[in-house]
């Protein structure tokens, strides 16, 4: 299959984006919501903040209900765990070392991006006290619904937020409650309800696995149905999740999703949903269609990660737009009667 | 604070329920919704079968798409953990000891029962192979629904089941996925929507605290929102979950709710939340209303358990039906008004 990676990768790096504050520092760009508007094409980046570290102090930001703070964690602390660049473990619980907001780049061609100076969407409430991250974004009749990862203390959970002009944006509250992440709403209504793809984690037992839900006001969701799991002995050994919104095609609903496996290596995959029971696998890939190979996927902040949350779709080619090493955005372009090709009804 | 416990307890014991195979055994008969029907007054019982184990073999029934399975496990076999009565830890994952339906008991006077033959709702689908536990009833406008844990290998979820009679009733699939536990549906309306309690377990952080969560329908939900948290220092300081459906008084919604500390005694506390926006709490007890003491409450399956899924209301009484040490069903009259007196706004 042929992968068209951009000759201009990275597209956003840290460098393109202003820091929100003066005293926080841009560390990553990547993982971005994707959709067309007047003309453009809009990225809605999640950017990943943090304070000015030195070698004796972390300092980690974390919104209050008096704003965003400061905290300090001392590196020679043998009860802080420092030992994943993501996260702090300390005995009173876990922190993130960044946190993230959501921010516009737009573009003309796809390919070369203008950063907004500001932030589009900040954390601003409890439920978000660790940030805002992995944007979807589903147009229906012209409003645009922005679903993300909502972090906190009180977990992961998926919250909404509206806009019809990526302007102004109205947050609606927390759609999937913890743990969730990955939801991707289909585009259109399926039997008379709207439908998305989410990613619970259970404690008890179950891996991280691709579920659907269904319900009738984007708002509310039930009639929860496990849609996928993960394949202990391959690629998505680790945990599976919804990338892309999916993609309406003759043959059913495309979805291009990424999986880790035990290394945390994070790969794209497809499978294909029943048209009109999008509960119903019709063909899944054996192996990924994207794997990190260039170099800016094999290194960075998080190494060999390829992981979309958009992609915009022109006849039979497919423009994926992926966060790269939990680092920077890239492009590429793939045919979708080629990635179709390689799905296999039997698995 | 007085509390009733009726000289009849236990009202219902593992002897009075017909298994529903001949080869299962009842282990357990505990956590029933309660519900005023045609004069009696039904406890919709979680019944706990097991196998005919021996010194050799425990046998675990399991519900696969052929029907009820025993799959057997050796005491013998080191990579098994038995240490836990409620679950066998395997290298494959973890299986519950027991699998548990829901049953009918009724009665003409809340004091004396009559068990059904028969289950009123058996596991049937993946999402039940583990078992139906902890059944809630909600009652509105002549419909009763039925809200109980679906437990398997993909997770545990809350799922609905209906009836108008406690003859027929009609599953409605998953409303809560996994991992989730302890829903309790309001019996009205509050500011045009439907409201639910409810307690998923995140893995990423956060304690088993209680959520609340809004919907069109009572099959989907939405608006999530964190209600009330575990106390480190105190009896419920492991996890809270709902117990009976609220009870609408004067000054609020009164909540008897469950709590475990670290050592897993699990005690009932209340809380009152805002007659019109339940997901603000006006008061909260300090110290639990009801705490194991009887000695069928210390002792059995799990000792030093309490745990409620019901009460019924009669004026200022209202009468706690609840599972006694995971083994058996009891009850106890308590006051409203006592109840009432025990909490303190400024928790």
């Amino acid at each position: 299959m042929n992968i068209d990676r951009y000759p201009e990768n990275p597209l956003v790096t840290p460098t393109d984006v202003p820091p929100s504050r003066e005293d926080l520092e841009v560390v990553c760009v990547f993982n971005a919501g994707v959709a067309r508007y007047g003309g453009e094409v809009i990225l809605l980046m999640r950017v990943a903040e943090r304070g000015t570290n030195d070698s004796s102090v972390v300092r980690v930001p974390v919104f209050e209900s008096s704003g965003l703070c400061i905290r300090e964690f001392d590196r020679s602390d043998p009860r802080n765990d420092f030992s994943d660049p993501r996260i702090i473990k300390t005995p009173e619980g876990i922190l993130l070392t960044t946190i993230s907001h959501l921010r516009i780049a737009r573009s003309t061609d796809g390919r070369h991006f203008t950063v907004d100076p500001k932030p589009a969407l900040f954390p601003d409430r409890e439920s978000e006290s660790f940030g805002q991250e992995d944007a979807r974004i589903t147009e229906i009749d012209g409003i645009y619904y922005i679903h993300y990862k909502s972090v906190s203390p009180l977990g992961i959970c998926v919250s909404l937020a509206v806009t019809r002009d990526f302007e102004a944006f109205e947050k609606k509250g927390i759609i999937f409650g913890p743990e969730n992440t990955d939801v991707c709403i289909l585009p259109e209504k399926v039997g008379g309800r709207y439908v998305a793809l989410h990613r619970p984690v259970s404690g008890f037992a179950g891996s991280p696995n691709m579920w659907i839900a269904y319900g009738p006001d984007l708002m509310s969701w039930g009639d929860h149905r496990f849609l996928m799991e993960v394949n202990r002995q391959s690629w998505d050994s680790e945990r599976v999740g919804g990338g892309a919104i999916p993609i309406k095609t003759d043959g059913g609903w495309l979805e291009i999703y990424h999986a880790a496996d035990f290394k945390g290596r994070y790969c794209l995959g497809a499978v294909l949903l029943d048209l009109d029971e999008p509960h119903k696998i019709i063909a899944r890939g054996k192996e990924p269609i994207f794997v990190p190979e260039a170099v800016y996927e094999t290194t960075g902040f998080v190494p060999n990660v390829v992981f979309t949350c958009g992609a915009l779709v022109d006849g039979d080619s497919v423009s994926i737009y992926y966060g790269a090493a939990d680092t920077v955005i890239a492009g590429a372009d793939m045919s979708i009667s080629e990635i179709l090709e390689t799905l296999d009804a039997r698995l």
